[in-house]
């Protein structure tokens, strides 16, 4: 188990690249930007989706499935949504392949040219929107609360793993409504549910907010975030949902007979989160030894391993844990029993520390003796000798304490990492000294958002949803501000 | 609630095609071949899913994902791997869209050519073994037992809603061995889950068989099936295992060192099952009066329908339904109350009848005096009165008696369909006939093969595994045979 990451403060970057390969969580694949989640890594992801399906579940959605690829016609209907995603998407031109006459190869056969060609799947509003038209014909059909587990494709030309993939795996929300009230309201519900889910299950802290103009979602009136504070002081959008106004119903021609009789366009929202998320989880939390899970999605949250010189010590050291592997699992408790002789108990704690599962168990022939059990746990690194019959409970205990301080840490490290600012000075000194959050005034214009991006790399993250109204100046261009807005640079 | 489907009688196919529409099960998208899969059939397939998910995680296997794009000379490496995708499959040339310098639009950017095209995954053979050749050097690294759920594309011309789709949902297994044993092994481990699996959750009877050299998968050493007999009397293969031998471990150049340390190529599976098997849900078990689901798979097991004429009756029947509800999800049975006032009780009935769902429950106030509740079964149409404080255990037998007497019905007219024939008279006759399967010599020539299927539409389905020796004479060519095989028309 040779760990060989770089620690955080000497390269940041590296270290989360060999984090994520090292913790077998994903690799990149030959195909350029796309990666192959691996099955520790998949397995994680499993948990937060399901998770996240019961969340869905539960305010009422239910799952559907709508086709990969869009026609080139319906992507161009509504204009802004063309114009953020044509530039990377990857287009599907031929439907055939054939030898090479030359017999150099398998070629592409020029007969099999698509009349129209297809793209991959970006985003589904508006193959879904043109479904919706047929489905939608008066207000007794609304709502529709549809959510899609899928994979979609954007040509990044710069990727990194989980965090800008050219594939990656999401779940795309799209709901039609009669009434714009409702449409808003659901948008804020499902950004509630995103920021509950971070903050409850990855114990990531988010702030809830809207963003600019210049950072919503093409074809969005309104676009509402997530962003989580990673451990270097860079800000991570997490989940977004978008308040559609009647934009795609008018691109697709969907309109309903209300109670009247009178025809009106519905409203509609979409809202995501993906496998970006696993970036958001690993960058959030984990250490120079390795990851950090929070017990609600650690797919093993106790590992035992046995210290054993012996066939006989393993022996009756595996009856021991056999019992209290079955009383853990009463619990509802995830074990994996580490019994491979291939290894030494060093090697095995390295490892498992690697790959961030929450409580290891050691159990050695003294602990026989004692009916004692070494429990170590990941946060804190702290270890503790407990009375064997009391491990099952006090584990059960101590997973929760440990999901609660590791959101404890993730908060105080944002919250120490939050600065105001009042100048232009003071923000790009905080930008490049301690980062993180930075709140300040800004006139609300394109041009000073422009501005302080070109010059500092830093973006508006959003304008947060509890940011008290304050009268202030804008720190780049002087003119008046009402709220602060928060600034940050950003993964 | 107009039905109109027409019978199976009168046209088994039109029947099919309506009451996958007239369900909310599926529909056509735009996109020539790809289908939209509604809430409603989605519910079911997610049944499917969580059943054999944890039937693949008891076999010792986990979950990862691979890329959607399989580079196009991956696909030539193994020679009749692409022999049998190339004809049929969509081809990723460009990665940018761009404005027609003439205003006309959205054009594909010619600049933007890939240097080698993408095909989107028929299949993952070719791109999961090009990562084990990472992943795999020793022994110690033996077996990988990996599954993908994923959507896949095969071109297909001529298409119907879930049996045969150009793009379609499944999971395909990718396992890598030691030995070729261990391989065969799991191969016929899968076919047996697969079997368990259509056997016990869908109420579907199947043969296991091996593939002829004909039908088998590209690039496989033997195909293992499991067939379903469907009630027009056509077979459907439900689910696919083969045996790769070493075939892309060569072509992928996957080798590892064994105890000795000798090289050696890794012997490889592959399994799989799809959406197709909506299909055969559907056409297995539905009558002239819609769908017919096997409790196990029903996303609605019982329906509640208040039988009231005023607000006062629906209050007083509203309460009563609050407890029987209770308790029938303390059994963990699905319940739904349907408690729309704007649609008659004989309306939803026919919806419900139409939707398949299992048990119908209805109360009315004459019931609410008596103490009793209406109970009609979906795949007897029969109904009883019940006193309600029996209810909830007696719908659980009933529930159970049910899924076992789907699966009886079927199983008895796979028995009354297959029928032993001596002569090719004798086999023309029965397909021309009664239909169903064809137990028949055949003299294991492709050729015969290829005549028979050429003549008679009919495919050899499989070589039973349980088709006992028995010496005998092909029915075409008259020369001799050792065992019989299962032929039919098929879906």
């Amino acid at each position: 188990m040779g760990k060989e990451i770089p620690s955080r403060s000497e390269d940041y970057s590296q270290w989360y690249n060999e984090l994520v390969k090292k913790a077998d969580l994903a690799e990149h694949s030959d195909v350029r930007g796309c990666m192959i989640i691996k099955p520790y890594g998949y397995s994680i992801w499993e948990k937060m989706q399901q998770a996240l399906d019961k969340m869905f579940k539960d305010t009422g959605h239910v799952n559907a499935y709508f086709p990969l690829f869009i026609p080139k016609s319906y992507l161009a209907r509504e204009a802004s949504h063309v114009e953020g995603f044509a530039k990377e998407c990857a287009i599907v031109t031929h439907y055939r392949l054939k030898n090479a006459a030359d017999g150099s190869g398998v070629i592409v056969d020029p007969d099999a040219k698509l009349e129209e060609e297809l793209i991959v799947r970006p985003t589904s509003e508006t193959v879904i929107w043109n479904a919706y038209k047929k489905w939608i014909q008066s207000y007794r059909d609304l709502p529709i609360l549809i959510n899609q587990w899928a994979n979609v494709v954007r040509w990044e030309m710069r990727t990194r793993l989980f965090l800008r993939t050219s594939e990656f795996l999401w779940q795309e929300g799209h709901t039609a409504h009669a009434s714009s009230a409702e449409a808003v309201q659901e948008t804020l519900q499902m950004l509630d549910v995103y920021a509950d889910f971070a903050e409850q299950h990855m114990a990531l802290p988010v702030i809830k907010g809207k963003k600019s103009e210049g950072e919503k979602f093409p074809g969005a009136i309104d676009t509402y975030c997530i962003e989580g504070l990673m451990q270097d002081g860079k800000a991570l959008q997490a989940g977004t949902s978008h308040f559609l106004g009647q934009n795609f119903a008018k691109a697709f021609d969907v309109q309903f007979a209300g109670k009247e009789g009178k025809l009106e366009y519905v409203w509609g929202t979409s809202w995501g989160v993906s496998t970006r998320l696993m970036g958001a989880l690993i960058m959030a939390h984990s250490d120079d030894d390795g990851l950090v899970l929070p017990p609600r999605l650690a797919p093993i949250q106790v590992v035992i391993v046995p210290i054993f010189k012996s066939e006989d010590e393993l022996k009756a050291i595996t009856e021991k844990v056999n019992q209290l592997t079955t009383e853990l699992r009463k619990h509802n408790i995830t074990v994996k029993f580490d019994n491979r002789d291939t290894q030494k108990p060093g090697y095995k704690f390295a490892e498992w520390e690697l790959k961030g599962v929450p409580v290891r168990l050691a159990i050695g022939p003294r602990d026989l003796q004692n009916g004692t059990v070494e429990v170590a746990r990941r946060d804190t690194k702290t270890k503790q000798v407990m009375k064997m019959e009391e491990v099952a409970v006090n584990v059960l205990l101590l997973l929760d304490e440990m999901q609660n301080n590791i959101y404890q840490k993730a908060f105080k490290l944002r919250e120490d990492m939050t600065t105001q600012v009042d100048s232009y000075d003071e923000f790009k000194k905080v930008l490049d000294g301690k980062a993180g959050f930075v709140m300040a005034h800004w006139d609300g214009t394109k041009e000073t958002e422009a501005a302080i991006k070109e010059e500092t790399k830093a973006t508006i993250r959003c304008i947060p949803l509890d940011s008290p109204e304050e009268s202030g100046k804008c720190v780049y261009s002087g003119k008046p501000s009402v709220r602060r807005v928060l600034f940050a640079r950003a993964y």
